[in-house]
């Protein structure tokens, strides 16, 4: 089978580009190819790979070829972050709308022009956000947000996230595609550098200090976030991706697995991984524009379908703090020799 | 102030252009002059005032004159409707997602060009529709819809306009706009020929009778659905554009009030109204396909942010018809002479 991989460069595109490469196989079929498309280029043991085929440039560009191409599932993550869709409105709506439309289209004039009797469409598993759900002054958020909360997002990211789930539920209904869109929580620990969006710093806390950096936590201890770790999204994903379309359950975005915290025990998961020395390079020193967003955010989040599909959050946040080590050790994230530096031993 | 109706030339669009001369205020302003934007011309009485410019053509046209045009407030009510879009996949896409987008981009671009200090956004109401709510395997559409029900859309038109609203919610959140929202109830009755919604059948079973013609219900007499009248609607969608952002409460559609009723209440308010020989030139045949769509309806709504601005709902059915009889005795609906010819008397 043939995959696409949209951000397939990206941290989680390349993860999970990496754990498919190591199964072999996907939904009882084997991976012949994957396609990685995105900004930026693959990285170096991804594109070493045979079957890997990246290609590097803007989504609209990819979708053109997609038309004609064969392709059997697609993962969509590739997207413009919650920072940069508000500091540029009219890139918000390319990156994440216009392209997004432009993917489901090539796949759906695709699959008119297959001409085999009976052949299925392609599936899609599109990576939506967390991010769909905020307060409104008419529709209070819940503490916790669930599978059947109303999201009235308060970014345009939530807003672009949460029509393209609805799209995708469309051309699903009208047989064009096999979509299903699953809601990413915040990923943590994310390695390299802040990438723009305004949970960077719930990576951050724990990445700099790991690394033998002071870090700011622009926001207070009592700040709960449902987060989880990457290998659990790219699980997540995966298990989305082979539910039967019975058990993925009606066309509505699904939210993936949470681990409700909050900053404090994030820290105090850190000390209690690395020690205190580490957990003390960690300052508070408030942001009010990052702190006026996140208090936008939701506290917490239940995950009812995916565990029916048998996704789990983690026990802990040091399970998180521990696998973040554990690929560094293991030479993940590529190029981050000096990731565990802040760590005695 | 200038204000702009998109389907203007439209039975609510021209309905609500009439309302707005008669008052000759909206908002504590005089109204200076409507332009109707419509892909059909202007009824004849509206044409002749001098207050009103119609403007013949695609919305997607219009939109560019906007860009530097003169508008205060804007009434979108321009769509395509439920059964086109279904047959028509990229019609519905264009008319209501791209001509919505480009219509929010020019009030942006205008607004960015104002350069007077402190420039109000253009107020603008978008017509949304009940037609956002649908049952979802995954989410169960409770009998009765609210203001707060997860509006997971089974038609592309539902899909399109909940959409919409969305856009609306984060041009107004960005200070593009001042934009609501309101979901309209299913409009009954309506005059002249079936269009082509699958709710037209709603209408039919009134006009047609009252016209002298027998007409055929396609859903069985259980069949359960919100309604609205003509004039409520309008008097709905001009209150929303008069209440203060306060008073609407958050950016979150809302829904106008509804009767709830039943096909069998309907035609038994017809024979109230018209006595039993006008009802009895209705009778039932199952139209699957009808059927199947009106299934996945709400049965009821209530609206109870449109109650808080006093916004109420007809008493009966009756009431409905009556309105519809007082129009056409008043000569409304234009050129439709006949329309009482099955009354006696």
């Amino acid at each position: 089978m043939q995959l696409l991989i949209t951000g397939g460069a990206g941290f989680i595109g390349a993860r999970l580009a990496r754990t498919l490469l190591q199964r072999g196989h996907l939904n009882g079929q084997a991976i012949t190819r994957i396609v990685l498309a995105d900004q930026a280029p693959a990285p170096a043991d991804l594109a070493a790979d045979a079957r890997i085929d990246a290609r590097v440039g803007p989504l609209l560009q990819h979708c053109e070829g997609l038309r004609s191409g064969a392709v059997d599932g697609v993962f969509h993550l590739a997207s413009a972050v919650s920072g940069e869709c508000e500091a540029d409105f009219d890139l918000g709506l390319r990156s994440n709308l216009d392209s997004t439309r432009a993917l489901l289209d090539a796949l759906r004039h695709r699959q008119a022009a297959d001409t085999r009797s009976g052949a299925a469409p392609a599936r899609l598993v599109f990576s939506s956000s967390v991010a769909v759900y905020g307060p409104d002054a008419a529709v209070p958020m819940p503490a916790i947000v669930t599978d059947t909360t109303l999201p009235t997002p308060q970014t345009s990211y939530g807003i672009q996230k949460h029509i393209c789930e609805h799209l995708v539920a469309d051309y699903t209904r009208k047989g064009y595609i096999d979509g299903r869109s699953a809601r990413l929580m915040t990923v943590t620990v994310r390695p390299g550098r802040p990438n723009g969006a305004a949970s960077s710093f719930f990576s951050g806390i724990i990445r700099e200090p790991l690394a033998g950096v002071d870090a700011i936590c622009p926001v207070s201890p009592e700040v709960a976030h449902p987060v989880s770790s990457p290998q659990r999204t790219v699980d997540g994903l995966i298990a989305v991706y082979e539910a039967s379309r019975d058990a993925y359950g009606g066309r509505t975005a699904l939210n993936l697995p949470a681990l409700n915290t909050t900053v404090a025990e994030m820290l105090a998961a850190l000390e209690e991984v690395a020690g205190p020395a580490v957990r003390a390079r960690v300052r508070f020193a408030r942001d009010e524009r990052i702190a006026n967003i996140v208090a936008n955010w939701p506290t917490g989040a239940r995950a009812d379908r995916a565990a029916a599909l048998g996704l789990l959050p983690e026990a802990s946040f040091a399970d998180i703090i521990r696998q973040y080590i554990a690929d560094c050790r293991a030479g993940h994230p590529v190029g981050q020799p000096d990731a565990l530096r802040g760590l005695a031993g």
